[in-house]
């Protein structure tokens, strides 16, 4: 039989934000190639008797390369079989599901893109954080922080510092001190509200408001850890009266 | 009992593409109030006896003014029953959710938000159309292009006409042709791919694609109607290579 590759979106983490198209791929699938994203949540919904390969990818390290994720994706459908390559978050959004499947394609592999909840959509949500609001942002960016990808330097501060917008940075816990001082020293107001989101839409959520001058000091302060998601922008202000999902205790830390 | 609602986003046409949360909600609704941009295949998993109450929205005019429909919300949730408030794409990008909540929270109603796979994520994993790409697009902002909610006019065009991002206009089918003259007129190179998606990730989804001076030409060729979204940027170049999801016909018109 041909093998077939389901690129998923696993969403933020919440297995309740699953689609139902990802569930009944992760269910059919004779392999799964997943990455640390993915919440064991959300894993614990894959088939019980697929093969689980983990690809890994934290910030500091790649546990494996992503060519050789892409060439391993490729080996897996060509013996045949049902392949889940599972991300978290959405595949086409910092996720190079591009990159895979652009293999995929060379190599004649039949495959789908199964869209997920971007980080941005699911710790908006789940924090009471209008990602645009007619009285606060006519606009929403998505960055990356990890240095590796472009990362913050080569990105268009002057803009990114304007009023009126929502900018969300994804991975942005390590870059928030380089952050802070390009968005101030290109104009953004120190007091623009800012808020970070750690583990957001799990139960272990918490959430971390401040200013763009004052989010690195508290972020230290309470001790977070990745995965962490920035929103930055006057919506922020808008979490003190929104909030309505209880993750973990505010400023408890979490093993 | 006391009453509530659910915030729900129900993502952008394909219903494969609901969340296990949404449909949770959907089947326990005592009543659904929808928009336009729910699809069909959406609203048919709905509870067979929950009222349904259609609040309209088109660009062209408001079936039910927003104040009437955060009002209508709380009305319906003092009545003690599951509210579920079911809009296209994600609740908090260009869904105005924020506005229906705040609502809520002064009148003391319990409520959750569910987000929804919003159009932009959805329509390019459809389409082949990775949003951010390391060759292509470090970066990505999604604006509307409602006249109405802010508008194109209002924002802030030397930064989106640059390249090395990726943009996203939702509801830009109106406003085309003025997106075109903004973008030329502020340094855009003419020739940067762009894409029109119209009912995207749907089976009559159709893909149009050009450059940002030949897409408002394409479209008026091609009978082109909403709901559609509009991607300009490098990473549009890599559809003809990445597309995967068999939609209506190239061309073919829908009734």
């Amino acid at each position: 039989g041909g093998g077939f590759v389901s690129l998923v979106g696993a969403g933020p983490g919440d297995p309740d934000l699953l689609t139902l198209g990802a569930l009944r791929a992760m269910q059919a699938a004779d392999v799964v190639v997943y990455d640390r994203l993915v919440s064991p949540e959300v894993m614990a919904l894959v088939r019980n008797d697929a093969e689980k390969i983990y690809a890994g990818k934290e910030s500091s390290r790649h546990t494996l390369p992503q060519d050789q994720i892409n060439a391993l994706l490729a080996r897996l459908a060509k013996q045949g079989r049902r392949v889940v390559r599972l991300k978290g978050g959405d595949p086409f959004i910092f996720g190079r599901g591009g990159e895979e499947i652009e293999t995929l394609m060379e190599e004649g592999i039949p495959f789908q893109v199964i869209p997920g909840i971007t980080a941005a959509s699911g710790c908006a949500a789940y924090a009471g954080i209008p990602l645009t609001h007619r009285d606060h942002a006519q606009s929403v960016t998505f960055v990356t922080g990890h240095l590796k990808q472009g990362g913050i330097g080569e990105l268009d501060w002057e803009r990114l510092a304007r009023p009126g917008q929502t900018l969300v940075i994804y991975m942005g816990l390590q870059a928030l001190p380089q952050l802070r001082a390009a968005l101030i020293g290109h104009g953004c107001i120190p007091d623009t509200p800012a808020a970070l989101i750690q583990q957001g839409t799990t139960r272990r959520q918490r959430v971390i408001t401040g200013t763009v001058d004052s989010l690195p000091g508290l972020v230290e302060e309470a001790g977070v850890s990745a995965p962490t998601l920035v929103i930055v922008g006057g919506v922020v202000g808008l979490h003190g009266k929104l909030a309505w999902f209880q993750g973990a205790s505010p400023g408890t830390s979490t093993p």
